[in-house]
């Protein structure tokens, strides 16, 4: 498409993060790969030592598998689901090593994409992880970290509402909507600097401390997706462990995995990685950390994160509390320590970020998938009919080659 | 000093780019092994392979060796000199190994440092690069390459004389004068939304647009340093290759020299590299394209740059065009293809960036010194007098060593 092609790129052809042009479609298909052009970033080290490469085992097989979208009367093949999910990059690990690979757009193997919300799930991981070193107590009030958070909605919740999103809060993700609170959100948490007569909160911080409760419900009754829990189970990081997301992630994992590229996050005016959908990184890398999650928290022979925290993300939530949320087509799910938790007979769990980004690990099937991509609706609605049921089709397909390879 | 730690950092401690203060000193300090988080960068790949580390043969001699900074009457150590200079991280290297190395500060091996002008030595060495591979003619005039620079300054120069700095612009790089032109040009470069009624130019390329020529003299009369001209090389390097000098940096160096972190590039609203300033990259990596150039443009045994480009740049510039510069403390030396030239007996030629950055290269010792530094004062003349009679003492104690241990 051209975008920002051109020394200097011609003005119809220049994104900008402060025109919001940035982020529309289709050049959202170019910034998702380019985010710290837009934006300021830490990093997060992979450390200096060599990367440790997947072996390859490619199937040229599973480009022809099909299945039956969701609501669809006539099945698709799995190469044709790509498209029309405007993948930018897709990864199939099975038994540890790279069955399926694929790069498009701007994505190629030693680039980064934006992870959106799945960064959220790496924010819940180290949660978790500091629950089992004992760090961190899901059973705390959340003032026991944050004690600016007394007069806000967050005054009465308990740490484990913030990673389980059971908090209630009067806020809505609605990007459709105008005078949606996720406006007000963005705009504190934007780094650039404010307008003149900006009154509104500066970072992720501030921002928390302005939310309220929802009338119409209490706190634990119910999952309801809102990323600022996602933003505060970052604050409440830090403060236990005394080190940001970024540093804490690159500490724990990114130095651990022998990762081909170091990752980033954007961060607000005051430095603070954004927790909640901040993260780009390699799609391989990706891959190592689904991979290091399915082999409970090992990764070539060595324990890198505590087994108990992995089986607290996996054993899932209330699947209950989650059917009270605005997700019915995720029927039987629920929602832990900020992953998805399919309860389907594989187990499979799973990392989701708005615009079809996926991380999906399928321990029954010894598989993880990681997809970066860049689809027009925001909202994985609009994808999940053609990616949930092609990523169990590949599982089974693959169970199906295992068995006739041990007959 | 506590400069933005703490979750959120307090007021006091709290730096930012949009009003000036990250650049401070001494928040300088903390700043310039943290520019990605103030200011939106792009990445330089190094490649998916693993690093090629240095051996080690530490010196613990270096520390006590004795010069006389310039100008004074007592000798000083090599280690009294290094926090003199506000030194955050120093690496000699003699014939190829790393003899000593120290980080202080908020600098580590694991993280990259703002490289400032030693920058331009990057830019003008892929400039040469591209001159012997026979896609830039520096014999042409630079509207050749950039048709829009006709009205400007630059209508009858030669890329030659951007190259070795001997335009002729009206242009102030003096940040002590409030009236400075360079207050303009960093208006331009960054890459936060203009305020309400900006009308001067967006970006570099547009800046570059505006400069006039300087009354008193023509071009390739004298040198004169003006950061200008490295930006303008980024741009011929651009359109002369078709990539921006962050990819092609990436691609005929930063992926070649086994490196050990990527390193990223400052960019403009218009997401251009900065040429002139820019860079930061890890103190080890800087050492290996320092001994590459050494090397003669090899690495490895293999010829990574075409020898006849380290070979141009090696050669230096005209010392009289460099006399009549405001240089008169580096007496005898020259500047050409963005790289100081000593033309001391040891043939050295040297990198250097505000604040006491430096790559030096000493052939005739066999040796190479990166220096990453904070110093107060941005002029190197403040650090000049401490550090280039502490190179020549270093490059002198390292060859007698070596003339002792072969009798």
């Amino acid at each position: 498409m051209g975008w920002m092609q051109g020394f200097p790129p011609p003005d119809k052809r220049l994104l900008s993060a402060a025109d919001g042009s940035f982020f529309e479609f289709p050049a959202l298909r170019w910034s998702v790969v380019h985010m710290r052009q837009f934006l300021p970033t830490t990093g997060v080290s992979r450390g200096l030592g060599a990367p440790v490469p997947f072996d390859h085992a490619l199937d040229a097989g599973i480009d022809a598998v099909r299945f039956t979208p969701r609501g669809a009367e006539e099945t698709m093949t799995w190469e044709a689901s790509l498209a029309k999910n405007y993948t930018d990059g897709i990864l199939i690990l099975h038994h540890g090593d790279i069955v399926y690979e694929r790069y498009s757009g701007e994505l190629t193997e030693a680039r980064k994409h934006a992870a959106m919300s799945v960064t959220k799930s790496f924010t819940g991981t180290l949660a978790a992880v500091l629950a089992a070193e004992g760090t961190l107590d899901p059973a705390a009030p959340v003032t026991e970290y944050i004690p600016e958070l007394k007069d806000s909605a967050f005054g009465d919740a308990s740490v484990r509402q913030v990673m389980n999103m059971t908090t209630s809060l009067q806020y809505s993700e609605d990007y459709a909507d105008p005078e949606a609170e996720v406006w007000r959100y963005a705009k504190a948490g934007n780094p650039f600097p404010k307008s003149e007569g900006y009154a509104g909160p500066v970072g992720y911080y501030e921002y928390l401390q302005t939310l309220e409760k929802a009338p119409e419900r209490d706190h634990g009754e119910a999952f309801a997706y809102k990323t600022p829990n996602a933003d505060l189970l970052g604050w409440i990081i830090a403060r236990a462990s005394g080190k940001s997301v970024d540093t804490l992630l690159a500490e724990k994992v990114w130095s651990r995995l022998g990762m081909e590229q170091a990752a980033y996050f954007q961060v607000d005016a005051k430095g603070t990685p954004s927790a909640g959908g901040g993260l780009s990184a390699g799609l391989r890398d990706m891959g190592r950390f689904g991979q290091m999650l399915l082999n409970d928290g090992a990764w070539q022979g060595e324990q890198v994160l505590p087994e108990a925290a992995i089986a607290d993300i996996r054993e899932g939530g209330s699947q209950k509390k989650f059917a009270k949320s605005d997700h019915p087509k995720l029927e039987g799910w629920s929602y832990k320590n900020m992953w998805w938790i399919t309860h389907n007979d594989h187990e499979a769990f799973a990392a989701r970020g708005v615009h079809g980004q996926t991380i999906y690990v399928d321990p029954t099937a010894d598989m993880v998938i990681v997809r970066f991509a860049s689809h027009p609706v925001a909202a994985n609605a609009a994808n999940d009919p053609t990616s949930l049921p092609a990523y169990q089709a590949v599982a089974d397909y693959l169970m199906a080659r295992d068995t006739q390879a041990n007959q």
